[in-house]
């Protein structure tokens, strides 16, 4: 008997709403574990008295490490067969998560649309992550390409609504938190939401090497399940030959690189779209090339502006050597070899008293 | 002058007792790595709401992370000069551990017996963990095959008492503990005591490829400093050649692995019998088959039942795949190359209400 | 636009203080990695037991561990362009620090000196790690060689004083903490201040591999961004061919493996001098060889004296089998290739009562 596990695509239908098992308390090893595997140096996430100056009583959980357990909580459910994750939309940070809360993860099936090889098809979910006390931490819209189980069974059909463009921060804010408040001594750096202008672009001058054991640490550590990033005797048989990263290793590692820079891009508020444009593999060198696309002010967070970034990685060639990102191709334009993601997101960061 | 430390044969005589240094406290820290390490998802262990429904105060520490803390503590006295180690017989999970708890081990010489080849013999051993109360929390009997210093060197042989066939549950209990409550919502599973029966048998569809700094991470956590899972140099002019995987290190990949399955089996009691039965080494995607060999029900856990399992592990070769656990070779069975764990053991797990 | 940071050997000037960004706070998770990448049996700094024996309220975090959270603070300003480590002087480990300190590092320029070259020249630095209450827990001298930005560049040269033969100890005291009530059952060894003479050399009998994981995780855990232990495509192209291991690994691989022998060297009070003498990479095995070349009592610590170790890394060749450690070439003493570590260094013991 097997036990096999996770849905095809016949499993799925609109509205239909899981709410995942194991939910996850996060400790202080979860925070040294996150920091060791993606050398952060954000301040706000590793040093009391930072996050005290800005008034948290405590070192808030990195929001892509609260991001990476929630997700893993979705993974067996929703994604375990998935041939590739397509994309994401409308990430959006609502309340900090601290050491103690328990995490928990739902999922309600958006969308449904069986692809013309009638073997694959694409679900379009929303998820949300909740603490013990049911506050909403953190939802998200993603799509992924999970196979049929049965060639021939029917699809319910049901297309999502319109994806935003970006990510809604009208609902979101941080209710006594001060972040003008942030001390430019701890994060090295002066630089605020005045000295960015858009169409500024960042080459950082840092690569980290990924190996094996990098980013399946970070994987379990989640409990993302997903067999692609563990079994390498399984993957053997595949066109990628060896486990493939997680995506949201990358994410989190463009993040870290990009913290020369962005010194005092504090927190990220939402995602507004998430690509990974080519597989990453243990020895990939990444590299992260930032630019501000736009510059936002909302009222509910006073003393902070907040800059749109548009984020690419990059493997085994730094940014700064890279001219083109994407190459026409029979009239398409598809991403160059090199980059391995492009993300754009909301990040918070102080303004100038 | 050399610091070589370890003991051989006749450095053992029965009845001797051994009060092991470097007591060892138990943090959040060593429960994230192991978590990150085995890819856990039970839980009891990552989760206080799960916890708290079945009456813990807090999360208890991973039976199988207490055993190997417990191990550690022994390996420089009894088995640092080991040859191989044997088997094990009666683990006894007797009282959990948490966060916070010291962990001491103290282990009694039970069986003394020289190899005919008059260069190594058998050391048999009844071994304990204590925490800082001095409550008894873990025992085991195992036993390794040890080499003698000096050829010539007189052993006072004494065959240990009849190794039990199983663990002994009757002194076990969980004392306030109400598994019954626990919340099926946090496994994802619904399947109770009620829905195995003898014969089941299932093979879990992950597997998982281990790197060396996986299980050498995992065993320095321990600080069971066994030469031969740490020095490669040393290694390399052995018939292994490379750095061997702690044994315990698949015991625990194993359990990992059958949550898929058996996600109520929410803690284990005692281990009846355990063999390493090929090595493993960096590389090697581990796998798993449990069959359900008994079912038993006692007084004392209230709500719960127990499965006896007999799990297999094997590397390389997925258990769907495996159909023969052992040959026939020149009259004895041997195991087949691919299998390199067969242990047997009594999970607790809920009952229908 | 390139983020490239760091300074360069112009950027300095004698006196010029840095307030170093990105104060840490110690957490359980940063101790327990520690323990699981070096293998730390030292019982002070994983036994809450021991801890309180001699009178610590809570657990010690490891000296080396607190020196390389607070060296890490430093390197972005001071060494990330560095060619070269050349050498460390008066280490003073003048107070512990405990879980839930925040540590921030401070650095003052003591000298400069330009090479004949023009191209680089030599920093001198004196470093201090405060925790939050000010509390000065670590000072120590370093000298790097930095390159020059523009081979033009005038630099104000001065000479630093005298550096100290060895780490000034009158000034560190252990204030209430009763080292003579070490239980001696923690640590495994009745060996006390009395049992070591001037002269004793010991080769510690186990040896641990590096992987790429082990040290990049240790020195993303610091902080410390140099990117040559990072960035293996740039590596490709300079004479290593390969990401480098952070030195300070190394200084924690032998005070590790030196715990067979020294159990009861409880604590580190100062470092005298350290010579990183050739480059370690992934793969290579550490081994260890410990002199002591002196024995020191000081008054202000009752119940301890002081050993001056000298102590030896090598690689991949165990202590045992190396005679001559420095060759003679050309007039000039250097490392024979196998030795990667020469350090001097003090360590507290107790006296037998």
């Amino acid at each position: 008997m097997s036990t096999q596990q996770g849905n095809y695509l016949e499993d799925f239908s609109p509205g239909q709403i899981f709410n995942h098992p194991i939910p996850r308390t996060i400790s202080e090893g979860d925070a040294s574990l996150y920091l060791a595997l993606l050398g952060n140096r954000n301040p706000l996430y590793c040093s009391l008295k930072t996050a005290n100056a800005v008034n948290f009583k405590s070192i808030p959980i990195d929001d892509l490490l609260l991001f990476h357990i929630a997700f893993g909580r979705t993974v067996n459910d929703i994604s375990l067969n998935a041939v590739a994750n397509l994309g994401y939309a409308n990430i959006q940070f609502k309340n900090p998560a601290f050491v103690g809360d328990t995490i928990s993860s739902q999922t309600k099936i958006i969308g449904l649309k069986e692809n013309s090889n009638k073997s694959t098809g694409i679900v379009y979910v929303q998820s949300a992550a909740f603490n013990q006390d049911g506050t909403e931490l953190l939802s998200w819209i993603r799509w992924v390409m999970v196979p049929k189980k049965n060639a021939g069974a029917k699809i319910i059909e049901q297309l999502p609504d319109a994806l935003p463009d970006s990510a809604d921060l009208s609902i979101i804010e941080r209710k006594g938190i001060i972040f003008s408040n942030l001390d430019l001594a701890d994060t090295g750096s002066n630089k605020l939401f005045e000295d960015y202008q858009i169409g500024d672009a960042f080459n950082h001058s840092s690569g980290i090497t990924i190996d094996e054991t990098d980013h399946t640490l970070a994987t379990k550590l989640y409990q993302n399940n997903a067999k692609l990033h563990f079994d390498a005797h399984m993957m053997k048989d595949t066109p990628f030959k060896r486990r493939l990263i997680y995506g949201g290793h990358i994410i989190s590692l463009c993040r870290s690189l990009s913290f020369e820079g962005l010194e005092n891009a504090i927190q990220i508020l939402g995602v507004n779209s998430g690509t990974h444009s080519n597989p990453t593999f243990a020895g990939d060198t990444i590299y992260c090339r930032t630019e501000i696309t736009d510059k936002l002010e909302l009222s509910q967070f006073n003393g902070a502006g907040i800059l749109r970034l548009r984020q690419f990685g990059f493997k085994n060639k730094p940014g700064s050597k890279i001219s083109e990102i994407t190459t026409e191709k029979n009239g398409k334009k598809i991403y160059n070899s090199n980059t391995v993601l492009d993300i754009d997101y909301f990040v918070l960061i102080p303004r100038r008293k």
